[in-house]
């Protein structure tokens, strides 16, 4: 992996976050000497608590840390608001996203007030970003799925169910009972989240954008759609909107920018499987 | 698709599943009068009510049908018990087995004693085969995610943990409080599925083999495990047992046949992203 990183890093501005010494240490060792420095990053507790630091002391323990090693720059400080998704409110979702921002922006404070000249203060969430992003101090937002939206952030008042623009093409393949339709979408075309990070926020699997009506549930190949839809036949595509886009697009090697039924053009899911 | 079907159909033996006379002109016009004849199973309802038909008469509607399809070849009948995994004891996962063994055969009697020649009388789910396969009668069994198990087995007593072969190998990457670790497996890598077909059926997420406890929760890329292990340190390497053997080799292109530490084979996951 080392190898495969600094000839990126000769083409691409890369950054590491981390939130222990220890992870730090790791990084040096192996690139000290070697290409270009590369841009750390110092992960700050804004609620989530994963892989953070909850106080500027330890910021900046680790920021001393950082001094030290000859391969490794400190840039900034980031969070990511990810407890966001137990909100249960729009109001509750905005303080958490102020909150978000001020503590960055105060942390930042702080710690250029001791000497530690940090650049970026990173938030990121997307039902938080527009509410961070608009603290004082905050230099940089990562928002999320944005571009796809889902079903979670419908439900948590984030954006209205038209700003959903990713839908899994799924063919109507039986319809056992009168009301009972099956689908060719299961865990292994939407994923099985009914929220992120492992909130179980939203009742229902997954919303039939083309009939207003929630999966019932899901098996690994196919939907079970109850009460609804009379006029659809075997062989029908209806579009699916998943629950949380990032873990259903991780499913596919493909996906298509379409405009209405014309394909504009097919991307190519680099990323997904590797995430171990 | 219907070339790469016909390719493979002439160097393996391929059967289709049916429960819908649509479904079925829908093949017959793809492969009326090109290459070998296609084996058509029709799947019967044991207790899952999806894409399956519940009475011999509609059966035999659909034998009837197909009869008169000369691409197609009725071979016999199907079902699969995965209604199992809401049973409660191993005593109702025996129930439920015995049941959907003792439908299949008595429905394959009535279809050959009113002139319908099928063969295979075919059974599956994973909790159910060894209770089912020994129904005088059933010629089939598809035994599902034996060779690898999971928690969700272990729950419903059908194995113990130690005959679960598949794990995730995880990395400890974060130490943020005294009881709490973070690894570098969430729901990209392990899914985020409680049970099968879209049961909660576990509390738990996934289990960390190497120490005897469950997994907190799960995000896209990290699992929490809460109250754990004071001798792990960042870098340790961690595998987890997933709750659903299935859906995590899915997330990945390849796995790795190992004994103890050493790596004997790899193995490309061919079908994992073709399930719409």
């Amino acid at each position: 992996m080392g190898d495969r990183l600094h000839r990126l890093a000769e083409r691409a501005e890369i950054s590491f976050c981390v939130d222990d010494l220890d992870a730090a240490k790791a990084l040096f060792k192996r690139f000290e000497g070697i290409g270009p420095k590369l841009s750390v990053l110092i992960e700050v507790d804004s609620g989530l608590k994963r892989c953070e630091l909850s106080s500027e002391a330890e910021v900046r323990e680790i920021a001393a840390g950082i001094k030290g090693m000859k391969g490794l720059e400190l840039e900034g400080i980031l969070t990511h608001a990810g407890h966001v998704y137990s909100a249960r409110s729009p109001d509750e979702v905005e303080a958490i996203g102020r909150a978000e921002g001020e503590l960055m922006a105060a942390m930042a404070d702080g710690l250029r007030s001791k000497g530690i000249g940090i650049k970026p203060v990173s938030v990121g969430s997307t039902p938080t970003v527009k509410h961070s992003a608009r603290v004082k101090g905050v230099t940089e937002v990562r928002p999320g799925n944005y571009v796809f939206n889902n079903m979670t952030q419908v439900a948590l008042d984030v954006v209205p169910l038209e700003f959903c623009s990713l839908t899994v093409l799924s063919t109507m393949i039986s319809k056992p009972a009168g009301d009972r339709l099956i689908i060719d979408a299961g865990s292994k075309s939407l994923s099985s989240d009914r929220g992120a990070h492992g909130t179980q926020f939203l009742d229902g699997f997954r919303f039939v954008k083309d009939q207003g009506v929630w999966i019932s549930h899901l098996s690994e190949e196919h939907g079970i759609i109850d009460g609804c839809c009379p006029g659809v036949r075997i062989g029908d595509r209806l579009r699916i909107v998943p629950n949380h886009a990032c873990t259903a697009l991780n499913l596919f090697d493909r996906a298509y920018l379409v405009k209405g039924e014309e394909v504009l053009r097919e991307i190519t899911i680099d990323a997904r499987g590797h995430s171990v």
